[in-house]
């Protein structure tokens, strides 16, 4: 769907324009989300308050909402914020943290996608599944205990809401309701450090803010992410060199890493 | 009290059964103590608001109440969440961060622990001295400025709210009242990073979640937080790298490392 | 203005005296902050709640408000605790994170200074131009947009609130109102890893704490983060390893480092 040349394109665009990506994030992976940020080239910025989202918005080329640690003031914030950037036209990326956990999540995610459906989503095959079709939507789902049937209901989601749904695990699924690209690579170590999907939405923000075709952006960010993980899995030893290695890699991700790790989509 | 093999035993335990641990926590140690939980093998999920906290519960192993950076709201989650732990019958571990510091977080963890005490609570000698006995208590403390009196002091609140105390320091003391186990190892440099001490109750989390007896418990965590940061101490060069190198150790900690560094109690 | 002898003399106070640091900060940066006090020998403490915050700065030996993740209740808290830190004469250091980005955060920079001006305030250049003179002051200030006249801003700013004015860079400039301090040093990785700017607002509140001169301090506080950093950048690849290394280097900072990268002050 994507080559190389339009991937190393895009990582340099987002370098030379260092896009202001707005975040509504949780407290716990805070900070590891602005440092990936910051070491793919973007800008990162946090605001919360519902004194201040809309104004944040203003200035930003897209928007990350994060719903790993809610609570009612920061769902006020998000939806305004997510109508703030629809009404600008600027990207929103969702992640649904944990969605399937408790009902509030799940509640808080067919809040937003109902609103204003994010262009992105991204989670896990079971976040992914505890999304919920528009309410308009009749087409049943039987059993979606199969990778398959979670791909299917992707499909769905992504079809009936208009907008790219990202399915991240060993392989990466992402479709557009009627491609479906994968996406392999990484490591497993990636997923013995917190955050690491939380930081692979906020990537997503900052390729969405300098292109426009959000399938490309999601492919992008999950590419970057895929490429920068096997790297830095090289030389970790651990969950904690993991962590800064893929900084410094992501940092210092040169063209010929891109040219020499990239996969082919299937 | 326990042996080598109780520890490796448990820690096999943790690994295989990747229990989810409920944190209520601080601010400040989020990422950490989600990283350590990664790390020791657990799964960590930190959620604070009182629309979703007793769903937590329910899919929980254990819970995990850190009142490091409180508020009004917070507070209530925390009540709430301890009482659906307690119904359910899920482990509780209380970490008083800053007790004594303020008369506000000495009445929060009087509340707590007057309402549903906590199975563990794991704090400095400070912390654990601002604790209150249930106001039901006659007996009476006349001077608690040494060591010895402390001990005693966490004795007796061990005996009165039927818990587990744990009082760290260079050498932990733990104790239900009655015994007294005492575990050296670890290093100075722990001290120097943030949060540390948090972490050390999120590991008892995961090792209350395996094992019924939160003494035992209690003993394996604390000796965990001991040996891999002994082991990590040996090539940190300071506070930044201490911190990495606790986590990667920790990943890595094999059945050798413990019989290694194991020093029976005293 | 400031000899290498007071820099290291300095220091050395705040090892041995280890003042307690009551931090407002925001949630990005609140792990940092901590392990960045602890590693230059400082006692961070974090509280946030209008029910504490005047309890903990009578503990604290200053106040570091830093407005980078606002929301009410915070700046209800911030206001709080400004008052009670000019109360018991402690000193107060304000940390305008992304002042400019929103009508929000100039409002609470402005209430913040006007109620009880902090005694040093550190940002980069557009947080410095964002923030407002007096309500009372007469003079008008025709065009901002080169480097002189944010100096000459920051000049009047100090000069009106009798504060002490930090525009951090590539080169610092520090005021008084009259003196203008620049240091040089440090490295570009800096601005990639995320909170380092607030990390060296707090080490002004750990100097600040130790020293009654608050332009001294201000000045010591941004040589030791550019000798740090200066020095952390020789070894680090990326902002991964940065952030580890400054921790490292912070905490083992010696006279001999300090006297072969001390630069003498324009």
């Amino acid at each position: 769907m994507t080559t190389r040349e339009e991937l190393i394109n895009d990582l340099k665009r987002v370098r030379e324009q260092s896009p202001l990506v707005h975040n509504i994030t949780n407290y716990v992976v805070m900070n590891n989300t602005a440092n990936a940020l910051l070491a793919v080239g973007a800008s990162p910025v946090m605001a919360h308050s519902v004194d201040e989202v809309e104004d944040m918005v203003k200035i930003a080329s897209s928007l990350v909402i994060n719903i790993g640690t809610l609570s009612k003031k920061w769902v006020k914030a998000m939806l305004l914020a997510n109508k703030a950037a629809h009404k600008k036209g600027i990207p929103v990326v969702l992640d649904p943290v944990g969605a399937g956990a408790t009902p509030y999540r799940n509640e808080v995610c067919a809040k937003i996608m109902e609103e204003h459906c994010p262009k992105i989503i991204r989670g896990n095959a079971s976040e992914i599944l505890s999304l919920s079709l528009p309410s308009t939507n009749t087409k049943g789902v039987d059993s979606l205990d199969k990778a398959e049937d979670t791909i299917e209901f992707a499909k769905d989601l992504a079809y009936n809401y208009k907008s790219i749904i990202v399915i991240s695990g060993a392989v990466d699924h992402i479709t557009d309701g009627i491609r479906v690209v994968k996406i392999k690579g990484g490591s497993p170590l990636m997923a013995r450090v917190t955050g690491l999907g939380c930081t692979s939405t906020a990537i997503i923000g900052a390729f969405a803010a300098i292109n426009p075709d959000p399938f490309k952006a999601a492919i992008h960010a999950m590419r970057v992410m895929k490429i920068a993980g096997e790297i830095a899995a090289e030389t970790a030893k651990g969950p904690g060199s993991m962590q800064l290695q893929f900084l410094d890699v992501l940092y210092n991700l040169s063209d010929e890493d891109i040219i020499n790790h990239f996969q082919e989509a299937e």
